[in-house]
């Protein structure tokens, strides 16, 4: 399979993008009746400078199946509300006990534990009444933000995205099988980018044929995300990523280099991301978002 | 205003609604494909014997606006599991620490505390899976539960019962005026009771006006069970509550009692509940649950 590398400018797009949902968040928090101290919380973690990687693949599905972009942007918003969520508690002591993201002290060291507990509490159930601001919403409509919440409310879940965190915390120390650590990768990070990618197409009526190829998408630019990101913590440049590297080595994480080594992990790389290129043959030009996505996972550096 | 007393048999509805509450999240949980680690925690709390108050006060609104009670059964266990999570949460070490609830240990004592954030995270976002679950729902019901998933999110959000649990962080040890202290109990415990009403409520396609007068039997019930709460702290048989009495006194606490004197207290909790036994006098004899809960709150002795 050959893929001719486009023109699409991926940068400018994802800025663009970017700025849209930064926006869009502001304004959900302007409209907040008082900045109490949890409000204050919720926000310092909201508008930490996320890559907003989850809500932009939202927005292009929408796109991608020929709908309104501006349709989906409360999902694009609730989703990016529950990834902050997770990463707030995630972070807490109890959990993976970090004290820096992004650079910015953790909710839990700017604020404290009580309070950090409380705004991904808070981040989360924001997350559905976003969803379900049914003020602005038709009956005809109302079927389709049902059917988004369900997508959403599970990959978020007990079977998704918090069965991974378990899984990560209970297997700390232990040696995964190459199907283990595939599994608990997909639990932790890709159920919530395919129900991004998902929600978007549902929400820009895409058909179910479409929803399928986004869905095979999804799942393989999940997986080729963490795969790379194994890799540069062995090659990668501290300078350029901006954190150090051999930080997995040093904490005997099983990682894709480890299991597979490192040549291997690259042409698995290679591959799912073709696969996820493959998925998306039958769209048209307005999925080339998508495209050049998956192409610069390949081709990172940070 | 003199209110007959009906020979309505309380203890038997609550034992009857209780079972069938609890046989319906028994089948959530059995429908479960696997019992995972993070499964055992929900359940473990979610089936640790709470009195099922708030989805019993969602099923009898549906009942008492002529609507049929197994249409609100979903909206019923969602508000449990939302109510539980937040117990669960409330009980961590970095919050109330708590080791106890209902005789058993708290969860993050049966489990560990990592356990504890993410079984409260997963039952919040299972309880918004509950209310999704629109592959029942008719295109016709869909907007009726958007609405109820709104009232639910909002009650539990950062303006409802999130900030009641933060203000009571914050003001621990500070003395409240009347106005604090109601303002308090209101967003802690009284808009999740008021959701669940409300929820039943419009689940039971009940008129504008109906759910009108049951928010405001739910606004005064939930206040007068916290004045009583306050009052059996003060004077009550530590023997039949199964909990120690005189806590709040040692630990400073804030009080009707405290504030506005015993006997006052028991003048304002007889008042409340006059307030919600008259917000509901439109009703018929379907409404003689609510009826007898509001009664009962005066009389309990634990």
């Amino acid at each position: 399979m050959d893929y001719q590398e486009s023109d699409f400018d991926l940068t400018n797009y994802l800025n663009d993008k970017k700025e849209l949902i930064n926006s869009e968040l502001d304004k959900i928090f302007r409209n907040f009746v008082s900045s109490s101290h949890i409000v204050k919380a919720m926000e310092y973690s909201l508008m930490a400078g996320g890559k907003r990687i989850r809500p932009i693949l939202c927005l292009a599905a929408t796109k991608a199946v020929g709908g309104n972009l501006e349709s989906a942007l409360p999902a694009a918003c609730a989703i990016e509300m529950i990834h902050t969520y997770s990463l707030i508690h995630d972070d807490l002591p109890a959990m993976d006990d970090d004290e820096l993201r992004r650079g910015k002290p953790t909710c839990h060291v700017a604020f404290d534990e009580s309070t950090a507990i409380l705004a991904g509490d808070a981040l989360l159930t924001l997350a559905f009444q976003i969803l379900s601001s049914s003020v602005k919403i038709k009956e005809s409509e109302a079927l389709i933000w049902l059917n988004v919440i369900q997508v959403i409310s599970i990959a978020a879940g007990y079977k998704g995205m918090i069965d991974g965190q378990m899984k990560d915390i209970i297997s700390e120390g232990k040696s995964l099988s190459l199907d283990d650590l595939e599994n608990l990768h997909a639990l932790k990070t890709g159920v919530l980018i395919e129900a991004s990618i998902v929600s978007g197409a549902i929400l820009g009526n895409g058909s179910q044929e479409q929803i399928k190829q986004l869905r095979i998408y999804a799942k393989n630019l999940g997986l080729a995300f963490q795969v790379t990101d194994d890799i540069l913590n062995v090659e990668g440049n501290p300078a350029v990523m901006g954190k150090a590297v051999g930080t997995d080595k040093n904490r005997k994480k099983s990682t894709y280099p480890l299991i597979m080594g490192l040549n291997e992990s690259k042409k698995f790389a290679t591959n799912i991301i073709n696969n996820a290129l493959k998925a998306i043959e039958l769209f048209d030009k307005k999925a080339d978002p998508h495209r050049a996505v998956a192409r610069y996972i390949l081709k990172r550096k940070k």
